[in-house]
């Protein structure tokens, strides 16, 4: 795969070359607002496809298909001049060089856009990594869906009761938002879809388990959202658990620091993440794997190298440790970075980055959500889930998927349904569940 | 996952116990049409979903999601009363002792009903079957997707002339409705929607090849209908190849019957299908694999066993080799022997069954299809091919698929796009590929 001279097959060009790593949401809003017609721009992902993470959790639970919450990167850069796409997994850079390495070659740069986002953290646990279901890529969402539904078509067939039980206990570690959208998702799969669909098992012995380290609930969020999503997920009956950490998990077992073990087969993990913090620019990463970077996005060390997004560390006075890893973060220092670079030729005086909180949310069910706008209007309930439907379509990237997904809602909403649970991803036993990493998408 | 008996946990009941393997077309509409107060109904399927297979080549070329033409199976069924699913792989039948033995355990029967359809036929070819692309389950649509798009981001990547011809060629083996309606979206996909995605590539280097055995395309329809088929796909730049045969494929060449070689990596499998007559009654099966049954689907040979659709040959003076494998037939089968059934408690004399050919079509793209009515009506163009959407709009099981498959339509056929071009499977080399056996979904 590797072209003869190492090199990724990249057409010559007289402008200089800008090499865009990962197409989330800085990456695209980067390259939605760069002017390309002052650089050749060659953007890298591993997939071919932006996902849309903050849906992802509802393709685990069989709410929309996956396809309705990714976009073919290529279709959105369609008519771009100056523009190529390669799929490739990239592990290396050599700052020095200026050379990018991937699985199917090197390519050179002359300005770099490391925009790879971030991956789920295991805190170094082998046990969980191998063996709990994070949520961050669309296999993983796939892989998710299939185990909870498998885990009900095998409860049927159990005649021993701590087996069944095992089956239908849910333990969903990290109660930031997804860990309580997951857990709501959940809270509905039990009370409106599964009983219709396993009329034979009693659906009130399926518990939902929320394991949280800090004393509340979306500790990013004010005590007000914290309250009113712990009284959303208490209608559901999820079991809360506040000021606990998940000590092990061997596949069939969870053990909480205290002792307290509950078994259950499936442990999603949403206790954190870190930044992917690539290969080769060995100075200056903070302990949570993310490049230190200047109020211009400016990777400290190097005048051609910028990170956004998860993947940068932008420290100020109000962020003493980098700003949140959140979409709007990302998107805003992609949108900024591509101001700046467009107004180099004409000496534009750079602008220095600074980030507009314009909210937060998070959903837990039907007619319930969080909203915190502007830091000022906190509020909850039908109004707030209409809010976040809202903000979900106006973001989402592809105007289809937004017909779709919409479509989707309305049905869901009306029906108390959900139209996609299908098991088409091969089954992993919980005990031998191999390591959860990306597919390889391209051999060499 | 075994019980302690070596039995699949179902409760007991005082009715006697009817079996149904197979929730395709026939056991679909056998079970929809039965009369559940009489039996206590079991019906096993190694999928969780239904599958329409009419449209997987939409899914297989980027035009559907999958979960749009699948429908969850103990969805179809909610309400019924004496109903159990069981997501098992039948293994054996034991018709002595009257018992069904499967991946998950065995379970007994007074009544069984074989609807389990027909697997990909290799003609026993070890390389066709390992390095070829079937498109009988969703599964096998996913491969392919991915297939297709992989190689064009591979082929971007090739200085080599060859190598890029060789990912940019597509044989397609079979000139029946599966091999005509890919190689006609396969065309669609090179002339409205790969273009846009990759304008470094010439697209006009694109080749399709169907290879048909025969002398014609569609030969189960009339002249008239393949000859308007061959017109439609030449409209397209399909390279159609009748009356010669694949002879190999090693995963990079296809080499025909007359010597013939073209370099390829994707050979797609639409050349024929044998019965899935599964292991135990060894008796009168006929050579493609199918159990020979009476004209009341009685399987030869036993009281209590019948077999409808793809994997009964039923056999008259219209159907020397009995009915042809397409899905009216397991539809009016299924519905047939579910009357009869219906009938016994009023001591109803059994019907004979006669296959009512409504017609056949087949659509080759936009505005362009092939439709027969009734054996009087031909006629192509637009109107057979609006004939067609609605006669498979109205077909579908899923009321809600319905609502989605036709948004996805309109959506395509107004924009010239395709939505759901995600790769989304794990790549696997054409050179190395495993045997494309259906997943398995419950280990034991």
């Amino acid at each position: 795969m590797v072209g003869e001279s190492g090199e990724i097959k990249i057409p010559q060009s007289e402008l200089p070359r800008l090499v865009v790593v990962g197409g989330g949401f800085g990456g695209l809003r980067f390259l939605k607002k760069l002017d390309t017609s002052q650089f050749q721009v060659v953007l890298l992902d591993r997939y071919n496809y932006h996902t849309f993470q903050p849906l992802l959790y509802q393709v685990a639970t069989a709410g929309l298909e996956p396809d309705s919450i990714a976009g073919p990167l290529r279709k959105s850069f369609q008519n771009r001049k100056n523009f190529y796409f390669r799929m490739a997994t990239v592990s290396k850079i050599d700052g020095e060089n200026q050379i990018v390495e991937t699985n199917i070659g090197s390519v050179k740069y002359d300005r770099l856009v490391l925009a790879c986002g971030s991956l789920t953290n295991f805190f170094g646990n082998d046990d969980f990594e191998k063996k709990s279901f994070p949520l961050k890529q669309v296999p993983h969402a796939l892989n998710l869906r299939s185990q909870i539904l498998q885990n009900f078509e095998k409860a049927v067939l159990k005649t021993d009761e701590n087996e069944m039980q095992r089956l239908m206990n849910y333990v969903i570690v990290g109660g930031g938002p997804t860990g309580v959208e997951v857990a709501g998702a959940l809270g509905e799969l039990k009370k409106h879809v599964l009983p219709k669909d396993f009329p034979e098992l009693n659906l009130n012995k399926m518990q939902i388990y929320l394991i949280e380290g800090q004393e509340r609930l979306l500790g990013a969020m004010s005590e007000y959202s914290s309250r009113k999503a712990f009284d959303y997920l208490k209608k559901f009956d999820v079991n809360i658990y506040v000021g606990k950490v998940v000590k092990a998990f061997d596949g069939e077992t969870v053990t909480l620091n205290d002792g307290m073990q509950i078994p259950s087969e499936t442990l999603v993990w949403g206790a954190g993440v870190k930044g992917n913090a690539i290969e080769g620019l060995t100075h200056d990463i903070t302990p949570d794997k993310r490049f230190k970077v200047d109020e211009y996005s400016r990777v400290v060390g190097f005048d051609n190298i910028y990170a956004i997004g998860d993947v940068a560390s932008m420290m100020d006075e109000d962020h003493p440790r980098g700003h949140p890893m959140l979409a709007p973060v990302a998107i805003q220092q992609g949108q900024l970075l591509a101001n700046n670079l467009n107004g180099l030729s004409k000496g534009k005086p750079w602008k220095a980055f600074k980030y507009l909180d314009k909210g937060t949310m998070a959903t837990v069910g039907r007619n319930k959500a969080v909203t915190e706008l502007m830091g000022k209007f906190k509020y909850g309930g039908f109004m707030a889930w209409l809010t976040w439907m809202f903000v979900h379509l106006i973001l989402i990237v592809e105007f289809r998927s937004k017909i779709v997904i919409f479509g989707n809602w309305l049905w869901n909403y009306f029906t108390y349904d959900r139209g996609t649970r299908l098991i088409i991803r091969p089954f992993v036993k919980a005990k031998a569940r191999k390591k959860a990493k990306p597919e390889p998408l391209v051999e060499v």
